[in-house]
């Protein structure tokens, strides 16, 4: 099989994705956020482009009936319910809610892949059933990440790595792109140590803005194997 | 100082380029030519973007005053004098003479580039060299990698890190962006003979096409002094 890695969804053409397995990965942090909302009983999230779709959706389906989430420069919209951190998606707060959720890169790449077959929403967290979710399609590969901004973001990229590592565990004999090549290079550093990715830009900024437990727990490799999917406009599980 | 990595001209925008230094990587094939026929002793290099308007630089200056050269899916174009690989440049061939260049990636990387304050052609065989004329004039650093046709492209990534070892050589605190790091990640690999280059897109299908000695050329690492120059339309030594 092969195994494509893109990043900065805003760059590629839309037509790529048609009819492909994709695995969206936006590691730091929403991929993270959706996998862990969904874990903990969220009924549906539904992925807005910024935060005024988002308010719109809200204000058709009702306020009440439905969680507003995102962020903005790594930190939760003034009035919405929750930001983007991991960590707030408690059984508590979303089991059996709709999550409306925009963030900056990660809920714009999921639309943008719209057109994808199956469209997969991965992490280090559940890398090992999301590469297996897709090895079960029995087709190609294409590994979104989103990116930072629209810049090339390390710990996506590392992310990649770590998916395809987990997908030649079942097909050694993968094909895969330049990029990918060096997503397994940065994994494979990451792994020995050599790889520092608190110098990276995305990392350092959430360290600064104080989210080192979130960024831990986005880090914490297969610790979940539930595998989050996008169908005709919403993320169910 | 701060080096940045880019790469893919033709997704980022212009503006970035004012007033910096930026050294062009196109190592496979396009630097590499280039940097040969200017050591060779090439009055300059005229960068054209198709092969059209490479003709038509030609019939302004006239056809017996010049070389055209080219290539287009890595092979020589229809009629031109030269095709894109740095064995052909020889001082027989280029000493004293204008060259007119059109290739896929390279002479459009270099005229994208084209509102830098200083505009260099880096490769491998010159990286030291090049590192160091881009430290003289004192700021900060962009390495554009010219990429192919659009895609990410291993080979550039793995010469932006080769250059970034050399510029680190003086400026041991240099700050660099995520691709930076990672071009960085996967020189060490290849140093340390762990990053197979010849799985890689672009390489390989040099080596399809029988090019094997123009990529061992291209990798000989700081094999020259040469840095040539963009300036005004043209790359001189």
């Amino acid at each position: 099989m092969r195994v494509e890695v893109h990043f900065a969804y805003d760059k590629i053409a839309d037509s790529i994705f048609n009819g492909s397995v994709v695995i969206m990965v936006d590691v730091l942090r929403a991929s993270t956020s959706i996998i862990t909302a969904i874990k903990n009983g969220a009924e549906k999230i539904i992925p807005a482009g910024d935060p005024g779709e988002a308010a719109s959706f809200a204000a058709k389906l009702g306020f009440r009936d439905c969680l507003l989430a995102g962020e903005r420069g790594g930190l939760k919209l003034p009035g919405f319910d929750l930001g983007n951190s991991p960590l707030e998606y408690t059984q508590e707060k979303v089991k059996g809610r709709t999550i409306i959720l925009s963030t900056t890169n990660g809920t714009n790449a999921i639309n943008k892949a719209r057109a994808a077959r199956f469209l997969l929403i991965g992490g280090l967290v559940n890398r090992t059933a999301a590469a297996k979710t897709a090895i079960e399609k029995g087709c190609d590969v294409l590994i979104l990440c989103a990116g930072t901004d629209g810049q090339f973001s390390a710990d996506d990229v590392l992310t990649a790595g770590a998916l395809i590592d987990a997908i030649s565990a079942v097909d050694p004999h993968l094909e895969t792109n330049d990029l990918g090549l060096v997503s397994c290079m940065v994994y494979s550093n990451w792994l020995e140590g050599k790889a520092d990715i608190s110098l990276t830009h995305h990392y350092s900024r959430l360290i600064k803005l104080g989210f080192e437990k979130d960024v831990a727990f986005c880090f914490s490799v297969d610790s979940t194997d539930v595998v989050p999917r996008y169908s005709e406009g919403v993320i169910v599980r």
